[in-house]
């Protein structure tokens, strides 16, 4: 039963604690709980980092190992390169995650260059976007 | 028991018939079985439209009637400000839709006006998508 | 005694029940009403439409017939050339109506096609734009 | 009685003077007669300036004292982000005025930052602009 | 012998009659006839709509139908992703059709969207520019 | 019998041999055979070369000579601004003709400088629009 | 003892009188009290105008005479190439200063010509700035 | 012999003492008596303002009285709308001076509003630009 | 008696070493002792890092702890939104420090992330910056 | 006695022949005798071209030999860089003269660049330009 | 014999492995190897690093030791600032190297802040270009 | 031994003579030796020309001969589509060469179209760039 790699970028360790009008109050490890009992038919490999060299050590290990990414680069997504080139030199599947819309925020948050990496992007769904992103990885690996 | 809406914008009625590498090989009426055998605890009211007039009157005419919208707006996502009007009369919850990953094609399909109103935008998911805009719709109602 | 023609583009029809912190609380009959007291010398036809290709068809019709129209082109004014084209076919005065100040909401609110072709511009007076509309149309005819 | 104040910008001294075919052949003192006329239950106190400065110190004046103000910025209304802020600093209701419309004319003068701040525009009605403006007024004020 | 689809956009039913200068004097009956004369080998079905939704809805019913078409989107040439999503949708041969030049006048008429499915374009040959396009259109589908 | 100029800019004597993918298979011999035999009732002058300076000295001999121009300006459609120039000091009726639909191709061949000067631009005809330029300038000369 | 100016623009006059929740409640005189008591080592020459023209002035006056200006230009920051000019023919050292935070309001406010001539800016500080800003200027002076 | 009207806008009072490896070393007196000298055949009324409304004034006191204006708008040239308005309501000659080369300056001098109405634009002549300026308008006058 | 947050991000270890045209000769060990001794009233944490994730978890670090933070973020000012969703997720007061003038610097210098959520900035005072910003810091803390 | 050189672009062998409306009705052998009449204590080399090699040919010529350049540009000034690097490798003075006031035409021609080398610019006085052109070069010559 | 340093960005440790159709099937130990066989007449300190703080405290220690630095920046050319200002903090020479042609890639790959701090710059020549860099570094050191 | 065509634009023939702080003092028949020096087991073809429509001719005749191109576009770099067109239609390979670092210089240069179609690009590398360049390109066709 191969793990499933759920990234979690900036800040989101704080998830539940800051902002929670725009981020809800559940908090990461939540959504840890969430991830698990979701990914039915799989492990979860769950992680977060402010590192950016972290992350991208995170997805290069993925190669040939993990079949599939859920993603929420958070502010990463709309700046990072870096993160980009790592996801273009993984061979699996990607899911982005936002936790709020970020199409209703800032104008500097609607670009993801992350999305266009992505299989499929999943925004606005509070903290159950990541139970959608493992069911659809889940379902795509399984087609 | 009330009924979502699922709302089908230009061109959706071709949905497994056009361009399959992009929007994949099953049809409107296989994502609308999709759709009923998905939104447990609802009722299910689909309908497609090539008529932008047509998708208005359906939008006000859910106000106080359907508590919630999942709309794969289609081409008239990036160009009608007059369906994002419709939405904004519209006092329940939105999801939008997009089967391909509007964000991997022509730029001019990045930016989405409906996404401005939509509580939450699901992209690239094909047309397992709808089910999980149904999920998270009926989980936001729930809640 | 010649029509003025008064159109009324998409959503128009929810004038006074959609969010009335910015359009009032005033109907769209209140506004037929309105008009109708106000054009002192002439008829009022007063019509709206959520379909941009009806609204098309009024307007070829009062080519030769109505002497000036009074148009709220709704969300179409940013978006829709066609109408902006069928105006530019029409041989009378036309007056554009906003009841909203469009330049203090979004900015994509802030250029309107049908300017280009209006002889005049009302925007921001609530309801009662329609009425210092058809004032200025009728002085205008008389003049 | 309290007075409606009405300014005038720069060139409008030359209304009725300078380039009829775009600003018609009334004159500024047609235009104060005219509202003069049409302010029923309102005085008007009617100037005209060159000097930004000046029409600054106006504005600052009519706190607490003129409940209303009609102003047609000329030139300055798509150059002025001082004589906005003076207008932020005014309580009352304003409504702007110009007397060519606008929006048919050089890309430049499509924007006005005066806008931003009035409740209501009207625009290329001619002399007549100023009456209308003055209606919309009143009304709003006896509302 | 199959029928070569010739579709006409908004406001193209007033040809010959609105804005001679710009269109000429030709009425669309006249370019019916034109087009029947021109299209040797091939019968014509020629249509005129101010509506997106029946222009779609034609698209649609072409495919499998109809080897070609020629279009003139009129104003929805720079405005209408559905039409082009329609025409993506088909899998002849298109050909795009300008009375005028549009290069020439309002630089929002420059970019068509149509121009990027469309095999050919041609613009500015007045009513003409349909016996052009049916003749390279029937040379294509000959080759 | 006056002559019609036919006039090809740089790279086009490479027509037929260079990206045959994108500009076909016929050479540029064929295209002079071509417009000889279309051009019924006119002489044709056809000319290539990749020296504007040259281009422009034959535009300027054209005045008061020939009646008509077709021109195939190539890369320098979207840069020469001289060649405009040329153009707009030739009384004559012009019309450009591309091999390739320029609107299909990267964005900087989008945009002509010499459109906005012809009267009438055929693209992605393959080399059969020259034929059909030929036949739009015969009947607009006769006109 | 050398007077150091410090120089208010537009609409300044308000200060603690207009929007006290975006510029705080304190009056020019409390920043003129302010700016006395900080200015240790000088005097201090304390001026607000409307007029731009005599704005320059003093800025011109001040050539040879006084070794530093603390500025608060208000809404001729964003809009007034004079001012630039003026300062530019000015040999001494200058510093900005806003009471709000401009960064973060209209997005016409993040630019100011000013800053492109000053030595410092100092923005966000409410009327603290000020002191900061002639703490600063006396250090540099000093140095 | 009627006078030619030179016309300097803001901080050229201070003409050969600021920044003289811009402006040169010649002052506003050495310009007058250089203008005097040069317009053979006229009189010249030489005037600078650092204030916008006595630069408009003095433009309206020209109609009908002064057959040529040359004006060296400083900065205004870039920002100042109402300048342009009142020339535009002027109708004699216009011919526009900046005694440094605008275009080999920041990007911010390179539009002026003022060169859209002048009939002639010199630049970076030094102070001789003024000398050119008045031969050209004289010779224009006499023409 | 809580300490205050002094951060300092990338490249600022080599404050006084590098650039000292633009950045001075004063090290970050002078700039320590500057906080220090300005501080009265707070302790000063005092820290630097090339690491944008250490960065981030001193801010998170933060939270609840320190009631405010003076940031000078250097490069990462115009680049990072991560940083930027750090410090909203802090509730204290917020002051930014450039050390040298950034508006008189590079275009892309002139953007600052950092500033959209600061309630203050400062730039262009040299290292005095620092000491400007805790004495507003502890003022506006004492308010 | 040196000679100065006077050089022309492309289509200005037409002067005095082509748009008369835009260019007056002097030729360019008007021109020329007007430069030798007007450059007094030099001699004039005069040429034109419309080959781009060509005129770079000639300035290269003209190091060491010409100590001033008049040049007339014409469509080149807005897209030949490879002209501009030219002009940077002469060391004489350079003044630019446009015949029409390229800032009152289309847009792509208010950028010159050959304005960013040009000592000075002279546009709109007609063929009378060139003569304002010399007494300028003569008179920064003989300083 | 000084070290030359070598310096490799985000995802360069997978050189070889991940997409060999852009980055070729070299990886970093076959450039390290060919760095050292190319450096005659230097040592190589070759390193790679995920992490942009790693990177930056690697240029910092090369300040006054290595004369000079090879670095392929990778996805952090485009944007890291605090790459550039590291940068700009060494005083040695800097080679910038792209194994692939970034200018023929994404447009958001054809801008790097680090060209605009380095003294040469070399991209696609595979990893040949890190050879190439440090012939061109070891003749500009021996110059 | 095929030869190796190393081509020269516009004022490359001034190289060491002009601006040798940006280009150097090396000729270009020193070039044309480095060249002839490096390119072993090749000959070469070396040349230089100002006249863009001859550049074209010898690309062209380099179809079939050549086996690859060394290239330095000079300013027709950021202009010249031609010259792309011309790349294009030549099978070799092609390596760019720029003397100056580009990127460090205007922003119009930062763009060269003929990077769209070079394998390599190496600039700011002097006149050592064109041996890089040879050095590459043998390696490329020996591979």
């Amino acid at each position: 039963m191969p793990d499933l790699l759920v990234l979690n970028g900036p800040n989101l360790n704080l998830l539940g604690l800051r902002q929670p009008e725009i981020y809800g109050r559940d908090t990461l490890a939540d959504v840890e709980s969430l991830c698990r009992a979701t990914a039915t038919g799989f492990g979860v490999d769950f992680r977060q980092t402010n590192h950016e060299g972290e992350m991208i050590d995170w997805i290069h290990a993925a190669r040939g190992v993990n079949p599939g990414i859920v993603i929420n680069p958070g502010g990463w997504s709309h700046t990072s390169i870096a993160l980009l080139d790592a996801l273009n030199a993984y061979e699996g599947a990607v899911v982005e995650v936002h936790v709020s819309n970020i199409h209703k925020r800032e104008s500097f948050r609607h670009h993801s260059y992350v999305s266009a990496r992505a299989e499929a992007v999943i925004a606005g769904c509070g903290v159950q976007g990541y139970a959608l992103a493992l069911l659809h990885l889940a379902a795509r690996l399984k087609a």
